[in-house]
C-alpha cells in the first residue's frame, strides 16, 4: 500500500465536518468584525521567508528547486505571504485593511502530538493603522474567535515589547545584542539569558528587575509601578479591550516572541489542557513590508493553530453537528426504481439531502445501509403505495412509519 | 519587491467572497445529493501519480526530494489521492461511499488564459457500486452542481469507453495498442490515429466505422443502430437520468478520455464561451484501487476545474454577494471613543458587521473611508445623541439620517 506522507493527515468525513464547522465559525466571527479573506499560493520564492526569519529557516521547510531553477518553499505560516501580496497589490485598498485567511502550512520537523508537518493557520492582519484601538481590535477578534469557537478553558496575556526593550537598552545593552537575550528570555530559560546580559555588560540589580519584569502577569494594577510610553500605550489598549467587553484578558510582560520584525504589542493565547503544546494564538504588531520592497506600514496581526484548538476543543468534548442524509430513497421491486429516483430528485430539489439505493439491494439490506449512513428517514417506494400517489416513510429512531402522499413529502421531512 | 512565483494567483477579497460563494454552492450540492467532505494533503508520495499516470508525468509536475530524501509530488489531480485514502483506511465504510474534495492542485506548465500551475479542483467519486444507476447519479451530481452554479451555457456528453474498445478489439487491434489508437481518438486527430489502426491490422470499414463512432453526437437515439453490453448499458444510464430530469445531456460516442483506467462510461462538460479551453468537468467510471496495493474496486467520480467554471461565469456576468459590513461607527470626539467601542461589541455579539473608526479620523474622513469600504451605515456617537440614549444613524444609500435609540439599533440596522 502507498502511504500518506510522514507527518501529513487525511481527514473523514465526520473529521471534515468538524473542521470546516470550526472554520465557517471562525470566518463568521471575522467577517462580522469587518476584516474580510484573501489567499495566497501554497507555494512562495524562499526569498521571501527567509528574508523574514533567516537562512535558518530553510533547515525547517519544504524548499526545492523547481523545473526553472527557482528557489521555491511551501509556506511555513501565512503573514509573510499576506504582507508581500499587500505589498504587491494591495497597497491602494482604504486603510486600515482588515483581512484573514485560512490554509495549510508546512515545516519539515519531527511529527509529534499536535504537530504535524501539514498543518493548518487561520489568522487576521490589520494594516496599516498604529494605535491602541486597532491591536485592541486584534486581540478582540481573537478572542472572540476563541470564545465563539465554545473553548471552556483558555487565558490571554498581552504583553508589549517596548517595555523589556528599553529595560535593556537603559541596562547597556546594544541594539545588536537585544535579539539574542529576548529570545532567550521569550523562552524563559533564564540560565542562558542572564551570562547573556552579563556580557552585554548590564548590573545585576538591571538583570534581576528584566528577570522581575517576564514574570510580571495580572491585571492592569501590575501595569501601576511602571514608567514609560510603551506602558501608557499598553494601558491604553487595555481601555479599548474593556470597553469590548473583554475582562479576562491578563498583562503579561513575560511575552516576548522571539522575532525582530515585532515593533510593539505582543500576545499569546493559551489552553491550557493542551500541556507542553498549549499555545493556540499567537500575534502581535509588527512590520515586514519594507523586508518585502515596500513603504514601511505598520500592521497587527496574530495565527490561530487550527489543529491545536480543534484538539483542545474535542478534549473539551466538543461534538460538531454532522451532515447525514435526511432521507434514503428504497424501491421495493425492479419496478419501482424509476420513480425512486425521481422521488431523489424532487426531495434533493426541495434542498432534502436524500440519498437512494444505488446496489439493488433487498428491503433488509436497505434498512442496514441506511443506518449505517446515519440517514433519519427511509422513504418506501412501493406499488401500492404509489396507487394512492403515495410512500411509507419510516423514522429511523423511533420505527414509526406512515403513509405520506407524494406532494406533502418534502414538507414532512422538513418538519 | 518580491514576486509570487509564476503561474500562482493571489486573491483580493471580492474575488475570495465570489470564490467561497461558488465553493459553498458546490458544497452544499453535492451534501444534497449524500456525499460528504474528506481531504488529503497537499502533497503525496510521488509513486501514487506515477502509478496512475505513468513516468512521463514527472515532467509535467512539482516533484522533489525531502530532506529525508523520499520522492515527494504535489498533486496534480485529487482522484489518485482520495483513491489512496480509500485504501488505507476507509475500506470498512458502507458501501457505496460517496466522497466529495475541493482543493489546490500543481501543474508545472506554461501559464496561459485559464491554465494555471496553482490551479483548484471540486471533485466526487462514488466508490463501489458499478452499476448504471451509480454512473448516472454521479452525472446527476456534476449537472446540479453546474446548473446550481447559475452557468447558462454548458452541454453534457456521455459516451462508454467499452463501445470504441470492443470495435477496436473486433477489427483486430490487440489490448496493448489500444491505448495510443484511443489517446488520438480522445484529441480527434485522425491523421495519427489512422496510420496507428492500420498498423494494428484494422481494414479500412473498420476504421472508417471507428472514426465515425467517434463522431457520433445526440439524443438517446443514436445508440438504436448499436448493439452490445456496452450500448445496453449506457441506454440504463440515461433512463436515470431522465427520471432525474436531465433531458438535455448527450450521447457522444467521441469523448474517450485518453486514460487506461476507464472502465465504462466517461463524459464531460464543455462550456463553450471558453473556446479551447471549454471542457469545465470530466469524468468516468474507473478502477485504481488494486494500483495502491487495495483489493479492485469500480468507482464512478468526476473534476471540476473550478477556475475555469468561475471564468466561465463571470464571462456569463456572474455577480456573487459581496460581503461589506453594514455599520462603521464613528465618535464624534475623542471623549465618546470608547462609547463608540461599546456599540460596536454590542452591535457584532448581535451579528451585525460592524467596523469602527481606528485611526481617530474626523467625520468627514470617516464617511470617505465608509464610503470605500461599501458600509451601508454610518453610526454617529456624539456627545447629544449619547444624552439621549441614543445614536444618529446615517443611511449611506439614501443620505437619509434618524435618531436611533441604542437599545432598538441592532432592530433597525436588520431591517
Amino acid at each position: 500500500m502507498i502511504q500518506r506522507p510522514r507527518g501529513t493527515r487525511d481527514f473523514t468525513p465526520q473529521e471534515m465536518e468538524t473542521r470546516r464547522y470550526l472554520e465557517s465559525l471562525f470566518r463568521l466571527v471575522a467577517e462580522t468584525h469587518g476584516f474580510r479573506e484573501i489567499a495566497t499560493p501554497i507555494f512562495e520564492h524562499a526569498e521571501l521567508f527567509t528574508l523574514k526569519s533567516g537562512p535558518n529557516i530553510l533547515d525547517e521547510i519544504y524548499a526545492f528547486e523547481d523545473k526553472g531553477g527557482r528557489q521555491i518553499a511551501l509556506r511555513p505560516e501565512l503573514t509573510a505571504p499576506a504582507m508581500r501580496f499587500f505589498v504587491n497589490d494591495l497597497t491602494n485598498y482604504p486603510r486600515p485593511l482588515k483581512v484573514f485567511y485560512f490554509g495549510q502550512c508546512f515545516r519539515y520537523e519531527r511529527p509529534q502530538s499536535g504537530r504535524y508537518r501539514e498543518f493548518f493557520q487561520f489568522g487576521a492582519e490589520l494594516i496599516g493603522a498604529p494605535n491602541p484601538e486597532s491591536d485592541a481590535e486584534v486581540i478582540g477578534l481573537a478572542a472572540a474567535m476563541i470564545t465563539r469557537s465554545g473553548l471552556g478553558n483558555f487565558s490571554i496575556r498581552v504583553g508589549h515589547i517596548g517595555i523589556l526593550r528599553s529595560k535593556l537598552s537603559e541596562g547597556g545593552v546594544k541594539s545588536e545584542s537585544a535579539p539574542a537575550i529576548l529570545q532567550k528570555l521569550d523562552k524563559k530559560v533564564y540560565d542562558e539569558a542572564v551570562p547573556l546580559m552579563q556580557q552585554a555588560g548590564m548590573s545585576d540589580g538591571a538583570i534581576e528587575d528584566v528577570v522581575a519584569l517576564t514574570k510580571t502577569i495580572g491585571g492592569i494594577d501590575v501595569l501601576q509601578s511602571l514608567t514609560g510610553e510603551p506602558r501608557d500605550y499598553l494601558m491604553e489598549v487595555f481601555q479599548v479591550l474593556q470597553s469590548y467587553g473583554l475582562k479576562d484578558v491578563k498583562v503579561d510582560l513575560g511575552v516576548v516572541r522571539g522575532l525582530d520584525y515585532y515593533t510593539g504589542i505582543v500576545f499569546e493565547v493559551d489552553a491550557p489542557m493542551l500541556g507542553a503544546e498549549k499555545q493556540v494564538c499567537g500575534g502581535g504588531s509588527y512590520s515586514l513590508t519594507e523586508l518585502f520592497g515596500g513603504e514601511k506600514t505598520f500592521s497587527t496581526g496574530f495565527a490561530i493553530g487550527f489543529d491545536r484548538i480543534l484538539l483542545a476543543l474535542e478534549r473539551e468534548g466538543m461534538k460538531a453537528p454532522q451532515k447525514n442524509v435526511i432521507a434514503y430513497v428504497v424501491p421495493v421491486s425492479e419496478t419501482m426504481r424509476l420513480a425512486a429516483f425521481k422521488i431523489t430528485a424532487d426531495l434533493r430539489s426541495n434542498g432534502i439531502s436524500t440519498d437512494v439505493d444505488l446496489m439493488r439491494r433487498n428491503l433488509g439490506k436497505n434498512f442496514k445501509y441506511a443506518d449505517a449512513i446515519g440517514a433519519k428517514f427511509v422513504i418506501i417506494v412501493g406499488e401500492k403505495e404509489a396507487a394512492q400517489d403515495s410512500v411509507t416513510v419510516r423514522d429511523l429512531k423511533t420505527g414509526e412509519q406512515r403513509l405520506v402522499r407524494r406532494s406533502d413529502l418534502s414538507q414532512v421531512l422538513k418538519e
